[in-house]
């Protein structure tokens, strides 16, 4: 067929996959409900079959369920977290817009880098890795930095974090600028109402709260946000995340983009399913309840949260490292000896604490208690 | 908790998830092996796991088998195809760089349009979809444009043409330009050698010739565009796609940047074990001997084929529409009465011609004279 000779170099002898059966209570992914797994690999359809176009309608109703929204540009982006973030952005911001960003932790950071290669003038307001800003502060920092846009993580992964919403969007609509909200580690776990807020923009993940596998992110954005992308001058400098043109494939148009992964809205629609089963109220509460058991749990351990309990994040608690104690060697344990990941700290956090995560299908007592009881044994408490 | 209602307007009441038992025949995605679907639906691990770890290791190992490359930076884009299309462009164009792009099909277009998005200065050489571009064509073009990096589709899903590449890196070599190749319709189903090729930039996509589901797409860069990377003054305007921060994810540094799809990457291993474990020659020959097996079908039923058989695409047969009939009818009839997937043309040969895809597990005998049987019947032949 051609007289270039196949080179075996890398052919390798790759074994069947063989994977730990880890418990994942770590910042995620968590472990997934069996009837999510199933779900996804129900063999695939095509992109523009019909069957796959009603998936998506049910998937964006659902979506809308969850996160509290009438929204209609809400959508699971093809790509894990991260993708959405930056559709957030890369929708969002023109170049020189000043966009503010509340900083108080790694994803705070995370969002300064993407707003900055997007051509955004950033400014940011900080705060101590595991505090929130105080409404006032919020205030403060729209009034000098008279942002288009403020951004800020409602629940930040590294701290554990959870920051107050209400009243934001009011002082957002009296500067013209818009909210972006980072709901990573919020939805499907914390409570969180995208239109009652006032919300223009959030992105979240489908790994932790909503409990399915990591590869289809939720977004919305408001009609205030789709306004400000119809009205820009130029094309959104990323073919990939476009909302312009992909609002014209979830939308009835129906127009090819992409390749959807498929199996991946499978999965993401069982997950959805199994939050509006459950009812979002109902799952909020068993977040709250398990990390109320495990944070009782820590303290008859006398080990300590790093978070006040008033603005504790009940999907993520980082628990303060105790002093002389290893942390690194001790999640090292609890996955070699109990096949139980969790995360140490990230950033300004790094060495000082660990991430504990009851997320999702993993938010279940049993898993508090195994948890205590591997913490227990290896600290020899 | 809080005092907002829940409302229930889009909770809905989805019923599971009940696909039918399509046979896709398209230009992708394809039928999955059911040892991929097994291997998929493996409860996950975290991104960071050592086993995960070594599952990425794996990948890229069996990704430059299968691309037949030594590239180091060799990974798994975590999104579909389109995906590690822009991380081609993101990575290697800078904005008032020269890129010369070869435009006979709808993905030479799209090339285009992101690569003006990336502050590209674009000059296109164009020809009839269905047709590939001369190397005297492409030589004259390098000369008088002088771009920095050149842009084909190896394999034009559009049209079904195959763009012979041997001899364009030298060209390219000799003006100092990046040779930047779209191989999604190629890898894993029509010969392609990157390195022996010269091929600085590439990617493809997992559902194709693959044969794994869409959602974690192959991607690869020779040191030359690595060192491209390496010196450009301003960071990658795409932070998902960052290949500088990425290497250090993939690589011996294992620095956390986004949660990878971990159940996509176990589809990817698996699909990527099949390539080696049938060989990659006898992979090609497959596909050839099934695709001139449907050719002579074709024949039989007076069906033309649009592209010439010496540039066809093994993997994608585009199927002239006979005069006064309805494509779309016949193609709305397959699905319906067969469960088959066929697609109708893109762009210029709308309602010209049928797209059709004999790809990774579907290149098989038992489809080809299923849908030729198919074709008889519902064009009543």
């Amino acid at each position: 067929m051609n007289n270039i000779s196949i080179s075996d170099r890398f052919k390798g002898n790759v074994p069947q996959l063989d994977m730990p059966p880890r418990i994942l209570l770590g910042p995620g992914p968590a472990n997934v409900d069996p009837r999510i797994l199933a779900a996804m690999s129900v063999p695939p359809v095509g992109h523009l079959d019909p069957t796959f176009l009603k998936v998506m309608d049910e998937i964006q109703d659902l979506l809308r369920y969850t996160w509290q929204t009438e929204n209609e540009m809400t959508i699971a982006v093809a790509g894990t977290g991260t993708a959405a973030m930056e559709a957030t952005i890369a929708n969002s911001v023109e170049p020189g817009d000043k966009v503010l960003i509340g900083v108080k932790g790694y994803f705070g950071n995370r969002l300064v880098d993407m707003a900055g290669r997007y051509g955004a003038e950033v400014s940011t307001i900080t705060k101590t890795w595991g505090e929130a800003f105080t409404l006032e502060e919020i205030k403060t920092a729209i009034e000098t930095h008279q942002p288009k846009i403020l951004a800020l993580v409602h629940a930040e992964t590294s701290t554990g974090v959870r920051q107050p919403l209400e009243g934001v969007a009011e002082l957002c609509q009296q500067h013209g600028c818009l909210l972006l909200v980072d709901t990573v580690t919020s939805m499907g776990g914390v409570p969180l109402h995208i239109d009652a807020w006032g919300i223009d923009l959030a992105y979240s993940c489908s790994q932790k709260g909503l409990g399915s596998p990591p590869g289809a992110s939720p977004f919305t954005m408001s009609p205030r946000a789709v306004d400000k992308l119809k009205n820009r001058p130029k094309s959104v400098p990323n073919w990939y995340l476009d909302m312009a043109l992909l609002a014209k494939y979830w939308g009835s148009e129906r127009v090819y983009h992409h390749t959807a992964p498929i199996n991946m809205n499978y999965a993401l629609r069982e997950a959805l399913r199994l939050v509006a089963e459950e009812g979002l109220q109902e799952r909020w509460q068993r977040h709250q309840q398990n990390a109320e058991l495990f944070w009782d749990g820590l303290a008859e351990l006398n080990l300590e949260c790093h978070v006040a309990k008033e603005i504790r994040l009940p999907t993520l608690t980082t628990v303060k490292i105790p002093e002389g104690v290893d942390g690194k060697a001790i999640s090292t344990k609890l996955l070699n000896e109990y096949n139980i990941e969790i995360a140490g700290g990230l950033g300004e956090l790094g060495g000082k604490v660990w991430r504990v995560g009851l997320m999702g299908y993993n938010s279940r007592p049993e898993n508090v208690i195994l948890l205590l009881s591997a913490f227990k044994k290896v600290l020899g408490k």
